[in-house]
């Protein structure tokens, strides 16, 4: 298992793009630093969405950045990505992995102390803690959990999976720096990333961002 | 390729039960006559479709009818279901045929003359002539084709596919024979069979219409 590279993973969303290419978008990002690419569609049908991953996986075929589907393991295996992000309410974890196998990507997103307890019990490459701060990107039905909320599940979570967790919701470069303190290995962003003005320039500013508070971190511990 | 017996296709989605168990009310359609069983779920998510899928194909086991997933490849290949129904917006039957492999059930949905032409390039085991009435069972935006439009539709199908060719919307005891009589194989119905207050007699009657329907068909051509 080849350890997942959480530092600044973009989920792209045809939706959230403010019109732009997701393609283009993709590639900007990438070559500002992002380190994994999500493709995340609740509204494209299948074929469409099969389409958009091949194009997205072409782009980023020379990059050494994997790209991960959202909740569908038939658009990723169709599309040849490198495995698929789910959420609770998602194919099981071990369900997937008989589906994608042993080398495929394998993440989860996790609410709660106790998801993040279970992650000992499932197959997954990385966890991904939600809900960290409000966010415009998606309806949160949950209040946020914040930077302690965050702590304790990053804790959890990377004791039960042994795997690297980051973190999701509401994180841009005004915060990154704490979530990182938090615990998180990486910062996962969707609008400050693909609704910037700049996306390469932003991405470069975030990983900046998160590579510095990794160091420190490092430094601290 | 084993031959699909379309005669009578019951699609069981769970928004469409009167509130029964769609488990229980597919073994009742089964043991009344119908020879394939589709589940559609355009609401539950992945791991509820899995569980719903496991417990549909469990029901199905010693039975001989085959169960195919709604457009889902991933449900279908986690739950061992037979295969897949797709819409001409799901997945590539070409691309479902490579992660399903060649003993899989896959079949389409086909709404317009070009469509059923396009047949002849596609790894199907089943066309489905939809829109022929007009259905409470799912919106349809286009103008129902009626008995002409599936008699055109039917033929240049069952010649570009060289596959078996059911029909689906608004078919039920009342206008069943004259679908067979059009060409259609057998009938695809959600409604009539698992809104009705006896879904178990309710497939015997369609099935016996249908068997009558072929049967006549037959020793007229």
């Amino acid at each position: 298992m080849i350890p997942v590279d959480l530092r600044l993973y973009g989920i792209i969303d045809p939706d959230r793009t403010a019109g732009r290419d997701p393609v283009e978008l993709v590639r900007q990002v990438v070559a500002g630093g992002a380190t994994l690419i999500q493709y995340r569609d609740k509204r494209a049908d299948g074929r469409r969405q099969v389409e958009l991953a091949r194009a997205l996986k072409e782009a980023l075929r020379k990059t050494g950045v994997p790209l991960v589907i959202n909740d569908r393991v038939d658009i990723a295996l169709a599309a040849g990505a490198d495995g698929v992000h789910l959420g609770q309410d998602d194919m099981h974890p071990t369900d997937a992995r008989s589906l994608l196998g042993v080398n495929a990507i394998i993440g989860l997103t996790i609410k709660t102390p106790e998801q993040a307890d279970a992650l000992v019990r499932m197959p997954v490459d990385y966890g991904c803690i939600g809900g960290v701060f409000s966010t415009v990107s998606k309806h949160n039905p949950s209040a946020p959990i914040g930077l302690d909320g965050l702590a304790e599940a990053a804790a959890r979570a990377k004791a039960a999976a042994g795997a690297p967790v980051g973190a999701i919701a509401g994180i841009d470069a005004s915060n990154a720096e704490a979530v990182i303190a938090a615990g998180a290995d990486g910062i996962a962003v969707i609008s400050a990333l693909f609704m910037a003005p700049h996306p390469r320039a932003e991405a470069q500013r975030l990983r900046n961002v998160v590579d510095r508070s990794l160091a420190s971190r490092s430094i601290r511990s």
